[in-house]
C-alpha cells in the first residue's frame, strides 16, 4: 500500500524558476502547500508558493530547516549538489531519487546507463585529457562535439570540432573539467517523450512532441509529432524502460532523435521538461500535476491528448510579441514573472491550440 | 488608449477564499504578482500569492498600506464594506467599480436596476416592517420568500412563506434588517452566463451553463445548457446590457431562470462565479484569467468553449470521494487547501470533460 500525502501537506521544491512555479501551481490544485528552496530572490516560483528559503545550496542549517518544514522533496533542475542531497535524504523522501540524479548529472554516466539498457545513443568517448580526445576523434570522426560531463544545459559548455585542428581549442573550452566526446547523429527530427512513474510503479507517458531548437535552446514543441505508429510505441516503451530501471518517481523528459535506423536517445532530464509545456493546453492532467501526483503518492492522472498544440518559447525580446499574442484566438500565454528581460532568457511560453476551436 | 498593467505589477485582491486563490493563479500565468487582503489566516488565496495582509476590513492603516503595495484592486466577494472602498478608491483603481458593488450588495437595488433595464425579474417588494410584508404578500401571493436586502449568500438570511400565518416568524428571522419579499418564478431550470467587459469596453461572454442547486448551494454546472438558439442569444445580450450599463470592468456572473415567457434574471454577482469554474477545462482562457485580463487592461481572451464539461462542487464530506475521482479519466480536480472539512463548506470542485477524450 502506497502512502498518499494528506491535504495541506507541504511539498518542498529545490529550485525557484519557471518549472518550480508551474509545479507550485499544480500542487495548489491538489490542495498542497509548497516551499521553495532557491538562493535567488524574487524568483518565479516564490510568487505562487507558501514559503521561500532564500539560501545557498551549501547552507546546511537552511537545508535541514527546509527538510523539517516539508513532507516530501522534489526539484526542478538536475544539478542539485550531492552535498545537499546527503543532508536532505535522511530527513525526508527525495523524489525522484538520487539514482536518477546520479545518472543525469553526468553525460558519460548517462550514456553508459542508456547503452547498458540496450538503447541507442550517439557514439561517445570519455575525455579527460588531450590523448583521450585524439583517440575519441579517431573512433568517432568529424564533426564531433565535446561537452563537459556535468552542469551543461541550453548549449553551454559545448564545443563543436569540425577538424583535428580545432581539437585543442575545444579542450581548452572545457576549462579542465572532465568531458565527453559525442558523435553527431544523422537524424530527421527530434522528439521527446514526457514519461511519469508513480510511487506504486505504474507508468504513463504523454504523447511524444516534436522539438525545434534554435541556438541550442528549445524554440517550439509540436504535437502530434511526425512518428509512425511503431516509432510512437517504441518511444513510449523505451521511456518506460528507463523509468523502471531507475525505480523512478515523478516526471522525466526523454529527448529522442528520429533516424532511419530507429530512435536514438539524446538525453534524459529527471524533471518536468520544457518540451512538455504543451500538456497544459492539450491534456486534462498536465506534466506538472502528473509530477506532483507521483511525488505525493497519488495515482497518475489522465494524460491523454485531446488537442493539437504548438508550444512556442518566449525568449528575451520575444516578450515584445505578448500584446499581439494576447489577442490571438486559441493562444494560451504562460509568463514567468521574471523581472528582467535578457537575451536567451526564457521569459514565458505560448500554447497555441491548432486549429483554434470555437464553441 | 487603454493603460495596460506592466509585467510584474501587483494585483490586490480583497478576500482570500477559493475564488481569490484561482484569481491569483491566473494572475501568475500573465506574469503578475498578487497581494491578498483577508482577515483570516492560512486562507486558500494566500498559498499562491506574494503578499497577505491579514487584517480586518475596518483597519484603515492596513487598507492604506495595501493600496500602496498594489497597482490595481479587485475582489472575490461582493460584500466589501463601503468604508473600505472609501479608503481604497482614491488611492488605486478598484475594478469592477463601486457602482457594481452598490447594485449587487442590495437585493432591492439590484432588482430595481434590472427592472429599469427592461429585464424580467421575480416580482418583488421592499419590506421594512410588518405592514410592508402584508402588502407585499397580497400583491405577490404564496409561496413567497423573504430575504435580507444585504449580505446573504448560499441560502442564508432567507425565509420561505407558504401562508399568512408564517409571515411573522419570517420577519423575525430578518432580525430587524431591511428585507425584500420575492415571488417564486415558475422556471424549468436555471442557467448562468459568465460575462466579461474589458477596460476598453469590449464585451465577451462564456457559453451559458446549467446549474443544479442542493440546499441553496450550487451542486453542478453543466455545459452546454439546455437552451434554444434564441435563448442563448438572449442570455448573452442581457448580460452585455448589464455590463455596459454598469460601465463594468471584469467578470460577472448572471443567474437566469428559464421560463416559458423567456429568461428571468435571478441575481448578478460582480465577480468570478462558482458556475463558471467549468471554463478551466472547457476554454483556452478561463473566467479567472478573463477577469485578470480585464482588471489589468489587457484585451479579453478567447473564451470559446471547446468541450462539454460537468462541474461538480465538492462540499464537506464529498472530500471522501477524492481518491476515487483522482483515478477517473477526464476528471480535473481543483482543491482549495482548506485546513478543516465542515458540512456545507466548499472544499473543491471537479471538472469532468464529457465524454473523456483520448489521444
Amino acid at each position: 500500500m502506497v502512502e498518499t500525502l494528506a491535504q495541506g501537506s507541504v511539498i518542498g521544491i529545490l529550485g525557484g524558476g519557471q518549472l518550480g512555479r508551474m509545479l507550485a501551481v499544480a500542487a495548489s490544485r491538489l490542495g498542497f502547500k509548497t516551499c521553495i528552496f532557491e538562493p535567488g530572490g524574487d524568483c518565479p516560483a516564490s510568487h505562487v508558493s507558501n514559503y521561500h528559503f532564500q539560501k545557498p545550496y551549501d547552507d546546511e542549517d537552511a537545508l535541514r530547516a527546509f527538510a523539517e518544514a516539508v513532507d516530501v522533496i522534489t526539484y526542478e533542475f538536475e544539478n542539485i549538489p550531492t552535498s545537499a542531497l546527503d543532508i536532505l535524504e535522511p530527513l525526508k523522501p527525495v523524489r525522484p531519487g538520487r539514482n536518477a540524479l546520479r545518472v543525469s548529472q553526468d553525460r558519460l554516466v548517462e550514456k553508459a546507463f542508456l547503452s547498458d539498457l540496450g538503447l541507442k545513443t550517439a557514439p561517445f568517448a570519455a575525455v579527460d585529457e588531450a590523448e583521450d580526445l585524439a583517440e575519441g576523434l579517431s573512433e568517432i570522426g568529424f564533426p564531433a562535439i565535446l561537452k563537459t560531463r556535468r552542469f551543461g544545459y541550453d548549449g553551454k559548455g559545448q564545443a563543436r570540432i569540425n577538424a583535428a585542428s580545432e581539437a585543442e581549442a575545444a579542450l581548452e573550452d572545457m576549462a579542465g573539467q572532465p568531458a565527453i566526446l559525442e558523435g553527431f547523429v544523422n537524424f530527421s527530427h527530434e522528439v521527446s517523450v514526457i514519461g511519469a512513474r508513480g510511487l506504486d510503479g505504474s507508468v504513463a507517458c504523454f504523447d511524444p512532441g516534436e522539438n525545434v531548437h534554435e541556438g541550442g535552446i528549445l524554440r517550439t514543441t509540436t504535437v502530434p509529432a511526425r512518428l509512425s505508429t511503431k516509432q510512437r510505441t517504441d518511444a513510449v516503451l523505451l521511456a518506460g524502460q528507463i523509468l523502471n530501471k531507475l525505480d523512478y518517481v515523478g516526471v522525466m523528459g526523454v529527448e529522442l532523435f528520429v533516424t532511419e535506423a530507429g530512435l536514438v536517445v539524446n538525453e534524459i532530464a529527471p524533471r518536468v521538461h520544457n518540451s512538455g509545456h504543451w500538456t497544459q493546453q492539450g491534456c486534462t492532467i498536465d506534466q506538472f500535476e502528473q509530477h506532483i501526483r507521483a511525488v505525493a503518492g497519488w495515482p497518475l492522472g489522465d494524460g491523454g491528448r485531446y488537442a493539437d498544440v504548438v508550444m512556442e518559447n518566449l525568449i528575451g525580446d520575444d516578450m515584445d510579441k505578448v500584446p499581439a499574442i494576447a489577442r490571438e484566438a486559441g493562444a494560451a500565454l504562460h509568463l514567468y514573472g521574471k523581472a528582467e528581460v535578457k537575451p536567451g532568457r526564457k521569459m514565458g511560453h505560448v500554447n497555441r491550440v491548432v486549429p483554434a476551436r470555437q464553441s
